[in-house]
């Protein structure tokens, strides 16, 4: 039997302690995984287009465990009443190849992309950091503001999108949420007002296309820019004189992905850019002045969701009242006779007959 | 939500019908399949490598459907009571990305596997072919037995498996099937003496090596062979010699995968084969002389996985009083709010704290 993990679940196992306490609860586990990047088999994703949208698997092991994340992208599936990205995942044993766990990552993404993001900006950002600016007001918005207000210390969220229907759901989120009554929420009417005297600028829009959200002007020296929309070729958000602006610094999960799928998809090959895992391991710089401009250049990387799916995992089997299994893989009392422990009976009912 | 099929539903979906009967309708949904070959997305499996054993996906897609299986082979699982080979699936919509089907693939797998050797057969084997040698006895050895009877006609098998237990248990299962009274089964010595007189020898050994099972001498003019165990870099079942026989002409499914996977491995990259589907649309000849000798190369591909995922939603659709669903995917009356719609409530209940 395979351990299931569906929306239901998800709910009651990230509300048992608030999606804040998970989301930085996962962040520790993502990074820890990032610590041992040698660990891991790594390969860009394999990705199935169509006009509508894509469709992704995102393989990854660290020679325990197997991981893979199915993943579509639709942007026009909002206009029917549809997410524009669902996932679900598969937790695997590599000894014996059998899966062990199936889960829903529609809102596990959200919280792991989220994370992953916060962990990062602790590395990269200024310490003092207390202003972001949230451009796109989108699904993802209210997982970053929740990491940042807790992994960051992030008081005063500035808000923007080009849809205000988007914003106005954010705000009301926002205040909706307990606990977060010393959090000022601005909202703006554009991304350079929204910009103004932050710290981070997490920019986290849904076209897909190349789009200009920034552009040097609105970027200050000192600022951490969190980058997670541009995600695919052909969808970026920063304009590229921005990724050139004296003392940037780019970082990205993996670079042959990021180099295909990123903002850096934009710059020649050879670009200069660091991978998260070195900083985290002390084999490259972070952030070294006060006046750098760090940019987290982020796709979403496997490993995150094996963190993520391992991290639900252990989760649920601290919650057995509640677990639940499927029969995704035949148990049988001779591993060597499938036909006889599965059909057998079947057979004995039904005769054959001779071809037609 | 997402519809279920576990191991359960294929026992019964299947044993409302025979296994003979689904193995036949299942090899007409490849075979029309095979004949809109250039509808379909093809690419080799993704496959994640240990010491252990191997984890592949394997994705397709027509424009219409999405389907991806996920397998592994792990030759020393049965020491440990689990089985060599597991599988599942799932089928989605590409206009939508979302999912529409996840199905056991583990049973279903060796249905397909049958169906699709059944299927090429009956384009390239003798039409007067009634004896089989089958060549290994191991799990798939009865979904064979019982689609070369329905479908070809075969009502002599020869069989022979090093390991005398799994010919034993092969034999058991055969005399247990109602219906086959006219089946004419054969216990061998040796893989020489299975294929005397063979009108059609299927070879489905397990071993993960390059293992000479057939030379030559085995292989009379006239004959078909049905090469199905070897199906990944370093496991072969034919002495090279055998694929170079004057009248031997080779099928395969799809030759980029097959030059990787399949017998065709030990050959160089130019060696002559023919691809499946270009025989069932009449684009190249298959047997032209009662004397040539047809072999398919068979490696499994994922538009087998396809056809089956597709029939066994359709089966799912028509058999409503057991229809299962999961809560994969979650439902929000505003897709733009995914906070809003599934997490929300556990943050009002679990108020967020400021770092520590």
């Amino acid at each position: 039997m395979v351990d299931y993990i569906g929306v239901s679940d998800v709910q009651r196992l990230v509300g048992a302690q608030g999606p804040a306490v998970f989301i930085e609860r996962l962040a520790a586990e993502i990074e820890a995984d990032y610590r041992r990047w040698d660990a891991f088999d790594k390969s860009a994703r394999v990705a199935s287009h169509s006009p509508e949208g894509v469709i992704e698997l995102m393989p990854t092991s660290d020679g325990q465990l197997y991981s893979f994340k199915y993943v579509n992208g639709h942007p026009k599936n909002t206009a029917a009443g549809l997410l524009t990205v669902t996932a679900f995942g598969v937790l695997a044993d590599v000894a014996t190849g059998y899966p062990l766990l199936l889960s829903e990552l529609t809102v596990t993404t959200a919280l792991r992309t989220a994370a992953t993001s916060a962990m990062v900006a602790r590395q990269l950002a200024r310490p003092d950091s207390r202003v972001m600016a949230l451009i796109g007001n989108g699904s993802q918005s209210e997982f970053q503001a929740i990491a940042f207000y807790r992994m960051l210390g992030i008081r005063e969220l500035r808000l923007y999108d080009v849809d205000g229907a988007a914003t106005a759901k954010l705000a009301a989120n926002l205040a909706a949420m307990a606990g977060m009554e010393d959090l000022r929420v601005v909202r703006c009417a554009s991304t350079q007002e929204a910009c103004q005297g932050a710290d981070i600028i997490t920019t986290v829009t849904a076209d897909k296309r190349n789009a200009v959200i920034l552009t040097p002007p609105m970027v200050r020296p000192g600022v951490h820019l969190n980058a997670v929309g541009g995600d695919c070729p052909g969808k970026t958000e920063l304009h590229a004189d921005v990724l050139v602006m004296p003392q940037v610094k780019v970082y990205v999960e993996y670079a042959p992905q990021s180099r295909i799928e990123g903002e850096i998809q934009q710059m020649p090959d050879d670009f200069p850019v660091t991978e998260i895992a070195d900083v985290l391991r002390g084999r490259a710089p972070g952030r070294t002045s006060p006046t750098d401009i760090t940019i987290f250049d982020s796709v979403g990387f496997a490993l995150e969701d094996y963190s993520a799916l391992r991290f639900l995992h252990q989760l649920l089997q601290a919650d057995s009242d509640h677990r639940r299994r499927i029969d995704l893989v035949p148990r049988l009392d001779d591993p060597k006779d499938l036909y006889g422990g599965t059909l057998a009976g079947a057979a004995r009912r039904m005769p054959l007959r001779r071809a037609g």
